[in-house]
């Protein structure tokens, strides 16, 4: 199945990129606009299911890393990932048949269509997260036996960086971390290169459809004068951890990542409550009055409590009435193999064990299929 | 003219070069440990003047980056650089044809010699510097208008790094320094790659040379029971600015380079001065109470006050009796063009002007050739 992407699926899929981006994954507003500009000046995407991506396809994600708080400060030149994809086509010596975003959260999940756009390539119907997380071991390309090399960095000014062979995708995400700093906090990247087939292995499979599907039904809802937060948890899947306003954000530059956390009282039926939220660029746990109410891999996400709109990290700000949302993470993250790598453990909890919500990511989408466990 | 690297030529290059390297470019004891282990086991390295190389020729500068303190502490595998060149060389499509040293200074005047055992190449009598300097811009190759890109980087693991375009060097001094942090502080380089006419015209030349002869007087010199420091200044050039007792060292780990300052007490015909010099790997500045005795580009080289031994960064300690030694610049880096980039601004003394020391680098020597200051 091939789907276009048009000026409503796009606003659609910034919409639901933007919540299951748990707070990252870049500013899904600048991420729109982009791709915005090159629908209407004639570009035409296709989003392609990884089922009729051919075993022989040369896949490449792609999109841009670094913090979002210098995201929405430093407006991104647009083709820094087109020539990241270019470098690293040029180091194998091969073009790119496909393109797939590294994560669905927030601006990555549309920074394929525009490369996609710009490169006259198809992008895949899913991503390596199903969500977004800070870091680069964190996909499941990696988790499941990819290799992260050859990869490419490319900054504002075209500045490119090959990594021709690393160790593991642990020692790129320390390496291209430090360039991505030195690149101003914000780069393009292409990585990694993969078949079709280990494509097909390693998504999260039909995330785009899960949410621009998403997106559609909040804007449906909204439209009815039905409850926005409903419609997306009907989609989503999950839960409503949490309603309540925003009393203070810790919010600073760490290491090239937007680290902090959120305090929130409680409104309506959680009046005297308190939720505090942790997160480095995205949510990674959240505590009601102390205990753990969700943690990493599941996805805590901040919406405005009368909208649904997505409250990124880089904008949350005090006074805000927002919905906190639980939704399952993707069963392909809930593996042994996974949590090791973006379990509480993995992001400074070790004492944390993850207690999954319940319910299943996606709802009635295919999305959810069962983990790629033997790869 | 061709001369081979044997085991006394090698000796003798180690302490040339350490003096040269008024401090830094590497240990120079552990460069030369390296090259006679290869020797020993049948290596033949061939040192070939500028004149001889080809124009066509692909010459490219091999050694080790990063701070001299975390060289001593975790000895380098020996292959880096050839990991790194093997990486330029595929990113080129092309193999090198001629090494040369980026820097005469320490380690990294015979790590050229230990790549060339292990490709078979020729190494040229010449290098980037005419001594040591501690960033990456700072060679005559890129002052005088080589291209640092393509360049690549390796560490201990084999991990490897390329850079096929950066804006110019001051953005890969950056981005390399950036990722040799995260390789634990040190990594072999292959950069610049150039022709050999590019060499020819932007490299201090014949260097290996005098970094021999410097060694080889020194010897005789201990041999003889002449004075080697006399000896030193003899071939080398230059003045003893000096004599004192090491009385305070503060050094410490910034961003990636050795930095610090050196307290000395005056003895013999210094008795009751004091002397500070400062370092970033190399020593850049030297007071004689208060008043500036000698600053970069012209080489401050400290040396045992018996033995001439060069006493470099990582090694100086509290209580070694030293001659400090002043051995003025080539020319190549005293033009207006060069002090830009490597004058006493350039390190952080905007209000030190560079008043050159009397005499010529190389004495005798054909090394300081007139500067290509047309280029």
């Amino acid at each position: 199945m091939v789907w276009y992407v048009d000026q409503d699926k796009l606003e659609n899929v910034a919409i639901g990129a933007g919540i299951l981006g748990t707070g990252g994954g870049g500013n899904p507003y600048y991420g729109k606009l982009h791709v915005k500009r090159l629908l209407d000046e004639g570009a035409r995407v296709a989003v392609v299911e990884p089922d009729a991506v051919p075993d022989d396809a040369l896949v490449v994600s792609v999109g841009a890393m670094g913090a979002p708080t210098v995201g929405i400060e430093r407006i991104s030149r647009g083709d820094e990932s087109l020539v990241a994809l270019r470098a690293l086509e040029e180091h194998l010596g091969r073009r790119a048949t496909h393109l797939i975003p590294g994560e669905i959260g927030g601006g990555n999940s549309t920074r394929p269509m525009a490369v996609g756009a710009m490169a006259g390539l198809p992008v895949i119907d899913g991503d390596g997260m199903g969500r977004a997380f800070p870091e680069l071991q964190m996909d499941t390309f990696a988790i499941y036996g990819v290799s992260v090399t050859p990869a490419a960095l490319a900054d504002i000014y075209h500045n490119t960086v090959v990594f021709p062979h690393l160790a593991d995708a642990v020692t790129l995400e320390r390496y291209a971390r430090a360039v991505t700093v030195q690149m101003g906090g914000a780069a393009g990247y292409a990585f990694p290169a993969m078949s079709g087939a280990e494509a097909r292995r390693t998504a999260v499979p039909m995330t785009l459809t899960l949410a621009e599907r998403i997106g559609a039904t909040v804007r449906d809802a909204r439209w009815a004068h039905r409850d926005p937060i409903a419609a997306v948890l009907a989609v989503a899947g999950g839960q409503v951890l949490f309603r309540g306003k925003v009393i203070d954000v810790v919010r600073r530059m760490a290491a090239g990542f937007a680290r902090g956390s959120l305090t929130l009282d409680g409104l309506a039926a959680d009046r005297g409550a308190r939720m505090t939220v942790d997160f480095q660029n995205e949510n990674l746990i959240a505590h009601r009055d102390g205990a753990v109410a969700a943690v990493v891999p599941d996805l805590i996400c901040l919406v405005d409590a009368e909208t649904a709109a997505p409250i990124t990290t880089e904008v949350v700000r005090y006074g805000l009435r927002v919905a906190v949302l639980g939704i399952p993470a993707p069963a392909m993250l809930k593996t042994e193999r996974a949590l090791a790598v973006i379990g509480p453990a993995a992001f400074g909890y070790p004492d944390v064990p993850f207690t999954p919500l319940s319910g299943d990511y996606g709802g009635d989408m295919p999305a959810a299929r069962p983990a790629a466990t033997t790869a």
